[in-house]
């Protein structure tokens, strides 16, 4: 799919495809669909980006609470979004031990207690142990530094769902 | 369901219960969570209507964009939100005969055309025939006129739903 094929989507089909870039978030992909024709992916990347930063620090915080925990409740109950559960497959968080769960299920709790939104991270661009690391690190944020340090991540499992969504279907086209 | 019982609900919670208020926008309340406690619904409802109003032109229509079509393909597929199968069966949407539904069909069609997302009312307001004469005197609006016009009826169909979710549970109690 090149980019002259997205620019001549209707926005409901912009929305089956591109609806799930932000967790949970189609009104994201909707809203930008109107600054059609895009020159790129980068400048859908860039509209998405300008989207997140334009909203109030409780909005950010929306946007992180519409994220499942990892190896959460949703990975149990089989509701992840199918882009979660592939990426929390891909990390390991779908297979950790016991010892291993119980540790991330309580640094889970801890976190959500003190900042009041799930641990967000682009779970493809870090190792079980490297996801386990930040989680202890990022616990000890303020609550404005840990939501941009959690946004930068939002925006790089965006970048990687976009990029994922149109290679896949026709490889170095973009 | 009183305020109090509100108060106390995890943002997990919250959006299990909230979280369609907005039509698939589980972020408007997931970012309104961050003001509670609420003093009242109303005050519910009044940030919903703060956070939708602080949006850009762009981020309105992705509201709209993210309702589906009256009597349209997602009411033929089965992939209506409870909420919406329920205020448009009430609205009589479900059961068009042929003649009507080809017209609504063709008229959604213009008005999507036309504005570049759903005609949007709240069909537990009206009946069938205050929504298609509706439809076509706002087809009729500017761009900015129609999309403050659709807005309003995103709100009023905020209100009825945040109302039929609290008074369903306890009546009587806010």
């Amino acid at each position: 799919m090149d980019i002259c094929a997205v620019n001549v989507l209707t926005y409901e089909e912009f929305l089956e495809i591109f609806g799930n870039v932000v967790e949970k978030c189609p009104l994201i992909p909707a809203a930008i669909w109107t600054h059609r024709p895009f020159s790129s992916l980068a400048e859908i990347e860039a509209h998405i980006s300008d989207f997140i930063d334009s909203l109030s620090q409780s909005g950010k915080e929306g946007i992180l609470r519409c994220h499942p925990d990892l190896a959460g409740r949703d990975h149990l109950s089989g509701t992840l979004t199918r882009d979660s559960q592939e990426e929390q497959r891909e990390a390991g968080m779908t297979t950790l031990e016991h010892a291993e769960l119980s540790r991330l299920t309580r640094l889970n709790s801890a976190y959500k207690e003190r900042f009041g939104f799930p641990f967000v991270i682009c779970a493809r661009m870090n190792s079980k142990a490297a996801i386990m690391r930040q989680l202890v690190e990022r616990l000890e944020n303020s609550r404005p530094t840990e939501t941009k340090r959690a946004i930068e991540e939002v925006k790089k499992i965006c970048h990687l769902r976009i990029r994922y969504i149109v290679l896949s279907d026709v490889p170095n086209k973009l």
